[in-house]
C-alpha cells in the first residue's frame, strides 16, 4: 500500500464526516492501527495509541459537559450515563455508523483475524479520530462531532432505552480494573424451570441471578455484580 | 453566615487567583461543600459535587493534552504521569498552595472534624474550582490555571522527583475501584533486622515488601501491589 493511497483514503473519510480543512496526516495517524505501523516501519508512521489516550479524555470531558449543562443531572447519574455511552459496545456501534472500519489501516495478521470488525479496535479508533479532530480543528468541532454521532445514545441512556447488556459492561469493567474476565457458572436447574447462575472473578463470587433462560440468568448475575461495583465506587466518591 | 459575606469571600479568592471577570456565583458553588448546602437549605445553594465531576474530567483532559503535545510521551507513560499528578495527595497540596481551604464553605460538623484540612475534601474542591473557571472563562483560562498550579508537579513526576508515596496511591486506587482500604500485616522481624510486611485487600494477598524500617517495608509492599494493578490495566488496554 502506497502513501498516496492511504492519504486518499483518509481524505475520503474526512469528506464523509463533513469536516473542512482537516489535517490529513493527523487523520491517517488516527486510522493507523499499531499492527500496520509495526508491519510497515519504513513508512515511519505513528500508530493511533497515543491519540486514543487523548481521545478517551476528550470524550469523557465532552460527555461530562453535555450532561452537566444540558441535562443538569446529579453526579451519580452523570457518571452512570457517561459510562454507558462511552462503553466499548456503544463506541463501536457509532464507529460502524460512520463506516470507520472501511478506512482503518491494519496489519495483515490483524486483517486476517477480522480486526476490521472487532469492537475494541473500532472503539479505540473512534477515540483516536475524536482526538485528531480536536487537535486539528479545536474543541467546538470535536463537540459537534460527538453531538452528531453520540447524542442519540445519550438520549437512549437517559430514557433507559439503551440496551442494558450487563455481561458486556461487567466484562469491560473487570478487564479494565482487574485485567480479568468474569466467569459464569450454571448452578442447579430448578424444578420450576428457572435457571440459576453465579458469576465469579478470580474465584470470588461477585453475584448471582435467575431467569427463564440461561442467558437471562447470566444477565441478572452480571447486573447484580456490576451494580455492586458501581455502588462501591459511589459510596467512596 | 450571610450571603454577602461569602460572596465577598469568593470574590477575594477569585482576586487571589488573578482571574478577571469571573462569575462569582459559580465560584461560590465550587467552594460550597455539601455539608454547608445541607445545613443552610434556606439559602438554596447547590453543593460543589456536580462541578467536581465535571472538573475531574477537565483535569484529565488538560493533563492528557499537555503530556501529548508538550512532552510526546507514550500512552503508558502518559497514563502513569497523569495518575500521579491528578492524585488526591498532589491535588490537595496544590489546593493548599492556593489557600483554597480558607475559602471553603463547610457545615458545622465538617468544620469541627477538621474538614478544612482533609485531603479528599481539598482535592474535590480543587476540581470544582477548575470546572467553575472553565464554565465561566473557557478552556484557555482553565488550561492557564492548571499550567500555573500543576506544571511543577508534572515536571517532578517526569523526572521521578515526585515523592512516590505508594501507600497513599494504593489506598486511593483500592478505595476508588473496590471501595476498600488495604491492610498491612507485619510478618517476622528477621535476624538481620529487616522488616517484612504483607498487604491484603479483602483478605487477599496483594503484595509484600521488605525494608530496614516498618515504614519502608510497607512502602515496598504497597509499591508491588500498586504496580501489579497498573500492569493489569495496561496489559488489557
Amino acid at each position: 500500500m502506497k502513501m498516496e493511497s492511504f492519504t486518499k483514503s483518509a481524505e475520503k473519510f474526512i469528506k464523509a464526516l463533513g469536516i473542512k480543512d482537516m489535517d490529513t496526516e493527523l487523520m491517517i495517524r488516527a486510522l493507523c492501527h499499531s499492527s500496520f505501523a509495526n508491519e510497515n516501519t519504513f513508512l515511519n508512521l505513528e500508530s493511533n495509541e497515543r491519540l486514543e489516550f487523548l481521545g478517551d479524555a476528550i470524550l469523557d470531558f465532552i460527555l461530562a459537559e453535555i450532561l452537566y449543562t444540558e441535562y443538569s443531572l446529579s453526579e451519580g447519574r452523570m457518571s452512570k450515563i457517561r459510562s454507558a455511552v462511552a462503553s466499548e459496545s456503544i463506541l463501536s456501534r457509532a464507529a460502524r455508523e460512520i463506516k470507520l472500519g472501511d478506512f482503518l489501516l491494519l496489519g495483515k495478521g490483524e486483517e486476517n483475524s477480522g480486526g476490521r470488525e472487532k469492537d475494541s479496535l473500532l472503539a479505540d479508533a473512534f477515540e483516536a479520530v475524536l482526538a485528531a479532530i480536536y487537535l486539528s480543528k479545536g474543541l467546538e468541532d470535536a463537540k459537534n462531532f460527538i453531538e452528531e454521532v453520540l447524542k442519540k445514545y445519550i438520549e437512549q441512556a437517559l430514557s433507559g432505552e439503551l440496551v442494558m447488556d450487563y455481561k458486556t459492561r461487567l466484562q469491560e469493567y473487570t478487564q479494565k480494573f482487574f485485567g480479568l474476565r468474569p466467569e459464569y457458572r450454571l448452578k442447579n436447574k430448578e424444578e420450576d424451570e428457572t435457571f440459576s447462575v453465579e458469576v465469579y472473578l478470580d474465584g470470588k463470587l461477585l453475584g448471582c441471578g435467575k431467569g427463564k433462560t440461561k442467558k437471562k440468568a447470566e444477565q441478572q448475575a452480571a447486573k447484580s455484580a456490576y451494580e455492586k461495583f458501581l455502588n462501591e465506587g459511589e459510596n467512596d466518591a
